[in-house]
């Protein structure tokens, strides 16, 4: 099965769902989001188009997708105001896999429309705003030859367009026993397979946008990553080695089959900042203007919050629940449709164990690493 | 409630779906189909540009949203083939109001571009193909400025952006009395009120579609309408007049509130040729190639099915029911958020009786008009 069939965020609204579960997604946009801005405003400089595209690649669904595309047009309607310029009329592209809950985003949009009538800055909003949904895999052509005039992604490229050869669920060989992803006991195979299905896709990926974004037009990428040149290091994969753990002590009781453990790696890539600009250098399309490593909270937990509860325990109890959904949100598809659906519940509540006792004695965050690109002459 | 927010074509692929009763429609995109190849072949006269946008407005969900787009690509794929040229890349929007079900046609995406690279006249579709949606009403903008070199819109465009001034369900004064669109009954007010409403629509949508559409380019409009100039002649209304004695019947058993029935009016018009024609060259923009109506089946139907039916009476209650199917699917949204849901099943059901009897004695049809259009220099 291809990752772009399986892979979706939980839809609907409810306890399990992305949109009730996405506090670290929003987190990570809100790091980005000076980077965002300061690459619009570069956009800008010169003169302003009659028209821009944009692109958000992965907007997901629910309201972390409008938030991104509301501080863009709020960006560009503040800088020309104070220019004294008419805004551009803006194209806004929303992509996702082809089975993301596009009808939800566009069921806000009338509410949408009306609040950036009304309230940017206090002005009218003065260009038209064009928002359309564009379904398909960024791993390829998605817009037209140089209709991008800026492009964002945030949390998304972290997702391979598929697993790595040699490991999908129907290879002969068990090469990563035990494990889901890059772990510190996978053999230098595993780790090679995954670099290099990275810098295949990361490189795609790169050579496509070169096509679509016009020469000066700008790209900001934020997603998981890893500080060091070591891709056994926690901070890149150690969510995924407490999901080995749980699924293991399923397969320890007898509620999940070993072999399927066995046949089941992600299609995930946490990679440190040298090998990013590595592939950006290849490629040559586009400079790295900025790259930045910034620490997240596994749960996206705010410290204030934490004064609620009573006894250390209970904090991470909470954290660990905290944690175990806003994975669950994002993984349960893909998980469904290679363990049984029946399994979802419990193994959750075993990583959700896993997760608070881990938190209590260990300071391992997320590593979100942030880019911003400008796209050559070619 | 305005139009944009009840009108939807009822969801999914259960008995009542628009998917599985829109034989009508699809139907009537066969009828427009030599004038929408004649149009497109048309804007590839002279020299093929590098890039062609192409909108589909009002393209609903299902199966039908596909025929059409299929049909111009293949359209465009065998002109250049036999011009040595090689495609322009293609921009496909498809465009229906915010509610619609663009799941639905996302979902089917994946084969649709395996099949179109693979099936274009047996040789691989060799210019890139970027499907997008495009959510929001078409009485307004859509689309960039110039970014359109073709649009298409079929059984959409007698739906009103509105119910007419004075005939909506919260107006002091019953106009329309036990009808629900203008008949032969109604006060020359009502019938007034919806030509005039008519015309303000379908000169936004002309005036909307000026800015988008590039100089040259085209736009085949194919929608209910009548032949005469008298709007309540029965190819333009009498579907109505039938759904209209259907809700009357339960007034009088007491089922529905009379005051419920004396307060809807549909958000429908169906024009003559020359209430389009006028509109057209008000506003100025555009120049009509080709305009005609043509009779339409109520029920889609074949009349080599009908050799299945022992008698006339059981033949024409398939007839009765099929029209009854395919009338709901359209509009039962719509009488849903006005009477209550409760009543559906009970009113098709009479309905569907009204329609047999009515066509076991009449051979009235619809009228659908196809307008072709050519954008000329503002």
């Amino acid at each position: 099965m291809e990752v772009a069939q399986i892979l979706h965020m939980n839809k609907g609204a409810g306890e399990n769902s992305y949109a009730k579960n996405s506090t670290v997604q929003s987190n990570i946009i809100s790091i980005a989001k000076p980077v965002i801005e300061e690459a619009i405003l570069k956009c800008l400089e010169g003169s302003t188009p009659e028209s821009m595209g944009i692109a958000d690649l992965g907007c997901s669904s629910g309201t972390n997708t409008l938030i991104v595309i509301s501080d863009i047009i709020h960006t560009i309607q503040a800088k020309c105001c104070s220019l004294g310029r008419s805004s551009p009329e803006l194209t806004l592209c929303l992509n996702d896999l082809f089975n993301n809950d596009f009808n939800n985003i566009f069921a806000l949009l009338p509410a949408f429309y009306n609040r950036i009538k009304d309230d940017v800055d206090g002005t009218q909003f003065n260009g038209p705003c064009f928002i359309s949904g564009v379904p398909g895999s960024f791993y390829g052509r998605l817009f037209p030859r140089n209709s991008l005039h800026f492009a964002h992604s945030s949390s998304s490229l972290h997702w391979l367009s598929q697993v790595p050869p040699g490991l999908e669920s129907n290879a002969k060989t068990v090469l990563n026993k035990g494990k889901i992803y890059i772990s510190k006991s996978s053999p230098q195979c595993v780790l090679d397979a995954y670099s290099k299905q990275f810098q295949e896709d990361f490189s795609l990926f790169l050579r496509s946008r070169s096509v679509e974004i016009v020469d000066g037009g700008r790209m900001v990428l934020s997603f998981l990553g890893r500080t060091s040149s070591d891709p056994t290091i926690d901070d890149g994969c150690y969510q995924w080695e407490l999901l080995a753990l749980a699924l293991m002590s399923m397969v320890s009781e007898g509620l999940v089959n070993e072999e399927k453990v066995d046949n089941f790696n992600a299609p995930y890539y946490a990679p440190c900042p040298e090998e990013l600009k590595l592939e950006v250098e290849k490629e040559g399309s586009f400079i790295v203007e900025r790259l930045e490593a910034l620490p997240v909270d596994w749960d996206g937990g705010s410290t204030e919050e934490y004064c609620m509860y009573d006894t250390l325990e209970a904090l991470y109890s909470a954290r660990g629940q905290r944690v175990a959904k806003t994975v669950r949100a994002v993984v349960e598809s893909m998980l469904e449709s290679h363990f049984r659906k029946e399994i979802m519940d419990d193994l959750f509540r075993r990583y959700q164990d896993l997760v608070s006792d881990y938190l209590a004695k260990s300071a391992t965050k997320y590593t979100n690493l942030v880019i911003s690109l400008i796209k050559v002459n070619d």
